[in-house]
């Protein structure tokens, strides 16, 4: 098991870790697999998707701000970020990726990025390797 | 390959299977790896969420049905639970959780749940764990 | 690592994919463990809901058009399908579904879809398989 710290600047933030989750396949060795990725936060998802342009990461952000606004939930009585819950409960925590020739089998415009949606925090990312 | 079985009380509802799941980690003996947690139901999903605060079930289950409610849908005029398999589609049947140490690497404020949208109803979970 | 190609014939579309996949499993001869559906494509996702009624296909499409509308996003500036990777995002491009007795641990009613929210194309799914 590997892990990557990164550290968000906004409330709501998506954050590229795919050079860093390439290095840990890279060192692992291992040719044939599977790559779980992990994001063992409540308020934070794993989104797969193109950040070649930036855009796309912000009109993630806008559609989850608009539909899951902050202030209108139970939750926010007793702590202001039921919004951040939920939207890491639709996004979810986890996504795993094919590995093939010791590298990630991902699309030409796909990056794996940290959702962070109750920013601004340090947040871990786990990483493990399974051998086919 | 092992199971759980819940009952759930209402049509939408969040059923932690923390526990259960902790378990059946703990009985495998293995140490490191990961563990696939899925739902063989087409109007269920698994969310890992926080439970600690029982309201943050609630208030995911008020946005959904806010944003897929009952009726309007072309299934509807079959079998009126559409919105029970709109809402486990988003959502999704499967997650999948890192274990290090014999033990689930997950958040303080992670639990993982069954989402059930078309109880009350028995249902099965399937847990997986692969050594690494 | 085996591969599934597909075409889809309009914008959004779910494709089943079920019968290729359980191929994939059955050929294997692995009896017990789990298999990984992964679409390496930034405006693709993989969805498993019911296909015995397409009405289902349908009204999963139509919530996500009607709350991802085309044309409004940052994006769109550059390459009019913003609306095609937040559909993406939302839905993800993986799901690990567990293998017993040499078959996909599958609910009656689920079947394994390609969603495309960018086609018509011609669209590529990776599937691994990992022994338990």
């Amino acid at each position: 098991m590997e892990s990557i710290t990164v550290k968000s600047s906004k409330r709501n933030e998506l954050i590229d870790i795919n050079h860093e989750v390439e290095d840990i396949v890279s060192k692992s060795g291992i040719k044939e697999g599977i790559c779980n990725i992990y994001a063992p936060h409540a308020t934070c998802g794993i989104i797969i998707n193109e950040n070649y342009d930036p855009n796309i990461c912000l009109d993630i952000v806008d559609l989850l701000k608009e539909y899951v606004p902050q202030g209108k939930w139970r939750h926010d009585r007793i702590d202001n970020n039921a919004d951040a819950h939920i939207k890491a409960a639709i996004v979810g925590p986890s996504e795993t990726i094919p590995i093939s020739k010791g590298r990630l089998v991902m699309g030409r415009w796909q990056s794996i990025m940290l959702a962070d949606f109750d920013g601004p925090r340090e947040r871990k990312i786990v990483v493990n390797i399974i051998k086919s």
